[in-house]
């Protein structure tokens, strides 16, 4: 059987686990699709439109998710974990809608981003208004602790995404400054989502600090994922533009990881295809290789294993319900998902 | 005397009158600072770096200072208006940042604008880093009334971008529509900030919302005279950069009033110059010429100063203070500033 089968195979196992999540809290979703749809509304037609595209454009809905089932599985019965996990998914939106400018990037799940469809200064502006629309929502739900959690990640984010761009092209880049810039742009919203779910479902101090732990590694964990796909996703991908952070020169792991193991050769062609930015069409196919040599993918899901190991650790602390079943089988199926 | 002497002397009526709101709130703009400073630290050297640049790029920190006096003048004698006067202080800051960005701005009080320094990419994630600590910041100040405010002045101005945005080259733009503009994208934080400031210090009722009459009043005058004097400062300027909208082609006040009495001729040439966008070096000054014909910059003082009006009228129902006076001559000078 062919990796690319594998992989298909394999991804299976996690849509199934989406899709399982996604029925255990299908009503909250709904809910929470109509608040993002009403905060959307504007007389200013681009915004229903532009954000429109980003919210429909194919998203899995993970973070909001997290934070549905984070209350859930704590017996929550009120309404505020939709108006947060609305917040969260919309936070989220804003950042892809900056990010796409900032890298340029022409696709997006299989569609057009919206700088291509709309333009770069419409996405900022559109992503400032989403972004302030979540802090407005988030507001409504009245509870000082979270605001200050996801108003606090929301810095985080965007300190990790300055970082990112400050390392991008640095073949000094290490490890640990890799680790910091996940952590920042990715697991801390993960982290906020969990956490804030816990806490307007009045979780145990204990159990709150176990979801955001629970947050923080599953959100480091599908960062390294991700990055190993752009770099593994080469056969049998399944719409995944493959190859997007190489060009863009991103210090990703995999990157690290084969720079510190380089020869001589190697390491004038990092030089030249991360730090002075000269690709050729043959060059993804070269670093592919040469990561390959030094299994440098393999290690970065490795990582990304131990990282899922201390997700369902923390999960043990927590009430076994349906919804931490749901969690568990998402996390141990994500290593192998290929989008 | 000529015009440019007459306005310089008048200018300095108002840079006295800021010198004098500066100096009745020196104690409480110093800690603010403080507070930027301290919310701006990041191992990422850019973020203080580049926030560093705009915020002492020599702004008149108006907005903090209506917040700070908006307290003061109900006796308030807490902490709290120094948080949400940097938190506002934040808000100003990024918009701007994501303006120089989407208007391609290369100087801005007479420096080189962040997006020329640092980059593109680089503005617009450190604005949303900006932004997000100005979220963080006037969460601390633990006042849900105060933070719907805020969080919803936010998303209107962001609203009023994407709109502005929206009526760009548009000939068809009325003065309604403009009027929408800068009451989203300038008097919206305005009016939050006086308020806040009112909220913090449990203003009565009808004079909390006599304050946010007044901070939305100024607002807007401070937004028409801005417009009038891109058309206006052609001699005598003192470092503003003239001509901006123009070459922008924003619908400002004084291009809608002179298409709406515009001859054969003169539509052609904002067809070509503000809808079409081409430009030569002579069209400023003809533009000039054909808004002086009939009056527009004229008349778009004159609105001006019926919202002027109004905005004292406003402060006739708040105690009669040191800062009250200060903020009337502030109000009353404005018309005449040059900068």
């Amino acid at each position: 059987m062919s990796l690319a089968l594998i992989n298909q195979e394999n991804d299976g196992a996690f849509s199934d686990a989406v899709r399982s999540l996604r029925s255990l809290n299908a009503d909250d979703l709904t809910r929470m699709d109509q608040e993002i749809v009403m905060r959307m509304h504007s007389p200013v037609a681009m915004i229903p439109d532009l954000a429109g595209h980003l919210i429909n454009a194919g998203g899995k809905r993970l973070r909001p998710m997290l934070t549905l089932s984070a209350a859930r599985l704590f017996g929550y019965n009120g309404g505020h974990h939709i108006l947060l996990a609305a917040a969260v998914e919309l936070i989220h939106g804003a950042t892809l809608l900056h990010d796409d400018v900032v890298d340029a990037s022409r696709m997006r799940r299989g569609t057009k981003t919206a700088n291509i469809i709309w333009g770069n200064k419409e996405s900022v502006l559109v992503g400032d208004y989403i972004f302030s629309r979540a802090f407005e929502l988030m507001v409504t739900a009245e509870n000082l602790r979270v605001l200050k959690i996801l108003s606090h990640a929301s810095s985080v984010i965007a300190e990790g995404e300055v970082l990112q761009l400050a390392t991008q092209k640095n073949l000094k880049t290490t490890q640990d400054m890799y680790i910091d810039v996940i952590n920042a742009k990715t697991a801390a919203l993960f982290a906020a989502a969990t956490q804030a779910g816990a806490i307007v479902a009045s979780a145990p101090q204990a159990e709150e600090i176990a979801m955001e732990a629970f947050g923080r590694n599953f959100g480091i964990a599908y960062q390294l994922v991700d990055d190993a796909l752009d770099y593994a996703g080469l056969e049998g991908d399944l719409g995944k533009s493959v190859g997007d952070d190489f060009r863009e020169g991103k210090m990703t792991l995999p990157v690290i990881l084969s720079v510190a193991q380089a020869n001589y050769e190697e390491k004038r062609f990092w030089m030249r295809t991360i730090a002075d930015g000269h690709q050729n069409d043959d060059d993804f196919k070269t670093a592919c290789e040469i990561m390959n040599r030094h299994g440098a993918v393999k290690k970065t899901f490795e990582l990304a294993s131990s990282y899922t190991d201390s997700a369902l650790e923390n999960l043990n602390v927590v009430p076994a319900t349906p919804h931490t079943k749901a969690l568990r089988d998402l996390v141990q199926t994500s290593l192998s998902r290929t989008s």
